[in-house]
């Protein structure tokens, strides 16, 4: 199904993360929304824990087990043959927990995990205020044991701080995102809900490209990409804007069709049966007819 | 999570397919999907093996196993206030088979099932030619199984030909609708790839009223919905059209944000964060913190 | 299946639990565990978190997802017409967590569950010192959303408290115990790992019938039965002791096949396979196909 | 977990079957069973169809889904260092069902697969009479499949064949074995149900060493083990005989503690619960706490 081996994508993702110029994973909450951010042209995906989660129909608050995350994520890294990092929560636990994680990530193909210093069961980082964070050494116990248990030398660890978005302020952040680095997280990964880029731009200048930064803009939208360059960002992750698309879509097409009680108008403005086949892995078990079929 | 009890699902179910009036189920995928349709207005969902394996990235060929189906349903009844219908393709092998899906899906509190007289693993209907037909008494022994088996009387199992996909004709559709009638199925589906809907009104006629008729216009769109309310059709399933519009979309979206390497000019025509919550349990979760929530 | 509804097996656990007379659980971790300990004559099971683990591989720490352990003992409740006590560990979370666990057992005919005031994720009781307990209010929130959720009346939800196995003491573990009686336990789960039953004795005295209580006797296994039928404990669950024997025996055939490189002297000491398949659903398939099977 | 690698693993089965020497597979049934024969010394373990359906309470007639089979699986090879070999049933369908199975057995460490040329769903090779057998073009697709998908060169693929259980005679048996082995298989189980092994002596005779024999002496177990070293089988399945022994003392020490309501005589014959831990990965947790626990 993919002609790219689970250690070339671990690698792929590990040079996104650490080289030289700012990249983008496009997120992804199942196997279909992962083939068409391949198709569109990104080279990593985020496999987000909020829209996996809402697409269950989920709260994004570690209702559905980490057993049924990775049953998500894993048909999603069988249909794609670009690296996927997964949302990994809090790591569902301590590092008991983590370390089980970490090893089901690389059977299944995941080529990291990005875990972060808030506690389990999380709640959404835009819900709520001031959640309480982890204890410092008790992250860095399930950063350290990711690292660890890691079958790749490859494998991608970040790690994110919620301090800011829990209002512990700049100097916290920057501690934590120290203690972390030391810990071997791969990358930081900077949370921020302010709807502007200052607090990122603040960090990234204090940080000193100590390592690599990984941002996710969902509230500061409307900052030029070209700032994040400048502030040498590594990577910046659109969170979740496939799932949101779909909701307009899904939501448009459906009410049409009950007010209207027929799909003679709707024909021409959606997915043709061919193009659903031909995102579906029917491409390759059409090639194994020709190849197995008898007679 | 839902008000409506599963038995009362049952009897929804029930009196959409049974009753005088034209009724309609909107395909469903997912969770998420399943709400969506809900709020529209639907009074009962589809859940379509073509587009939960689309979803999935797998053909729908069986690919997915039978649990892993019922895995992905079991989150839209979960989530939603109105009944829902499984396609269960050929019920995924033999009458044990059968007898296990159906014990299971009363478990999962979903309300019918549609059980095809094709072989497993089964093609979907609209690929390949002249796909063979199950032996009529082995069909009609999952039939009168799956009515054995169900422990709520208001279960709903449809018996899907495909006799005029397959090119047997008229009769044999016919022939086999009756046997299927007798061996106790609550309603017939029959099943065309006609681009009209010629075959299914001649098939309607012949029928007279013996018992319910489904029908799937997928191919035969433009006909317009008073001709099926006329021919005393009992349902009519849109059976793929929610997800296909999803892909147009996320295509779109995917593909601005990878060309343009920006979301800015994205947010205002996607769902808010606010709209993803709501769709999701979050709105339950809420109310739980303020029920429990300590201090 | 089983000719007991889901709802008698609850009605049968709630009696045994509340009613007068001492009763037994007989632990099981798996159905073919389930199905001897209903044929030795037992009136109820405790699916047990250690046993259900190390059948799995895995430490009694939650290693194994809340969904792995419900996919255990789903296939328990299929296969017995006795009810089912699920140990449910902390909850595997807060309330949100319970909630959704309960919901999803009722759904599964696990007729009640016993939660500990433990912190997730839990140790084995009679692994380490001293372990931190839960908040007595966080735990008491956990209680009442159980019973709020619960779809049946009769579901049974049993509050399990470690303070004495942590070494806080008999009024702490008083003190626990009432709190969750008032937040709507059916009964108290009081644990020790005293080889000697004088703390359980000394507890019930105390407690003077508030409630149902329920003990473990791993540890204080010598003490005679006729003593905590005197303090009117209500129920006694032998929690581990079938894998235990298990692990005996499998351990012994499997040494001696190895050594011997054969298998002519065990055939006599060990199961038939029609023994094998009597214990198994091949009973009802085999019904299944005098009914259905055409020709 | 397993310092062994996948890749180790698959060679030494591979090795097992290919080499010159008598080997033994012994049946686990789930992790510890898997623990237990490793520890006894075997060097590789037989998955089996059988006994997993039963522990799981199922009949062996593809009751379990594939995933369901599966995901008991994975637990076995995350368990032991040693390798594992799957009794694949008839592949669960068609080669594309193949195509799936095998590129999840690799991704879960599993070293090789044993397909039989039955009808999917199946029935247990000793209940019922004259099992209606694949079409040889159908069973070869499978093999070619399952080889073609593969991930590693050391992955096992074994053709089993039921002529001689089906009626269908040694001349049939020797035919389809040998188109089996053109097709890629590594090895060819020949399966009876004889009391005796002249059966099989007269077909290993007839195949003269074309390629690597495997046997299950299930049934013709008296028969000495030189006897099969003689007439150069490759490997012995030892097939079901963990499972049938757990079961005799399951039941012993069930009834016993029905009978007596007490458990006081029953500690000293059963596994001590130190010893359950040390079957159980409690072994690693203990040493990532040392590594990992703060404080």
């Amino acid at each position: 199904m993919s002609g790219n081996t689970a250690s070339s994508k671990n690698q792929q993702l590990r040079e996104m993360i650490s080289g030289p110029d700012l990249n983008f994973l496009m997120e992804s909450h199942n196997a279909l929304s992962a083939k068409i951010a391949e198709q569109a042209g990104f080279s990593g995906l985020w496999a987000s824990g909020l829209t996996i989660s809402a697409a269950l129909g989920l709260s994004d608050r570690n209702e559905a087990s980490w057993t049924q995350v990775l049953d998500v994520v894993e048909f999603m890294t069988d249909h794609v043959n670009i690296p996927v990092l997964l949302d990994g929560d809090t790591g569902f636990g301590n590092y008991h927990n983590v370390i089980r994680l970490v090893k089901k990530l690389s059977q299944k193909h995941v080529s990291g995990v990005c875990l972060e210093d808030k506690i389990f069961p999380k709640m959404n980082s835009f819900l709520g205020e001031s959640q309480k964070l982890a204890d410092i050494d008790d992250f860095c116990s399930k950063i350290k044991a990711a690292k660890d248990t890691q079958l790749d030398d490859d494998f991608t660890v970040i790690a994110r701080t919620e301090a800011l978005i829990s209002g512990l302020g700049m100097s916290e952040a920057l501690k934590r995102a120290e203690h972390y680095r030391q810990a071997g997280a791969d990358a930081i990964l900077i949370h921020s809900k302010s709807d502007n880029a200052d607090e990122i731009l603040t960090f990234s200048a204090e940080w000193a490209c100590r390592g690599p930064l990984v941002i996710v803009p969902t509230k500061y939208y409307s900052t030029p990409t070209e700032i994040f360059q400048q502030a040498r960002i590594s990577t910046i992750i659109w969170a979740n804007h496939s799932l949101r698309s779909s909701i307009v879509a899904m939501r448009e097409t459906t009410r049409h069709i009950f007010e209207n009680q027929s799909i003679s108008h709707i024909e021409q403005d959606i997915a043709t049966l061919e193009d659903v086949f031909a995102l579906t892995n029917e491409v390759n078990a059409n090639l194994a007819d020709k190849l197995y079929k008898a007679g």
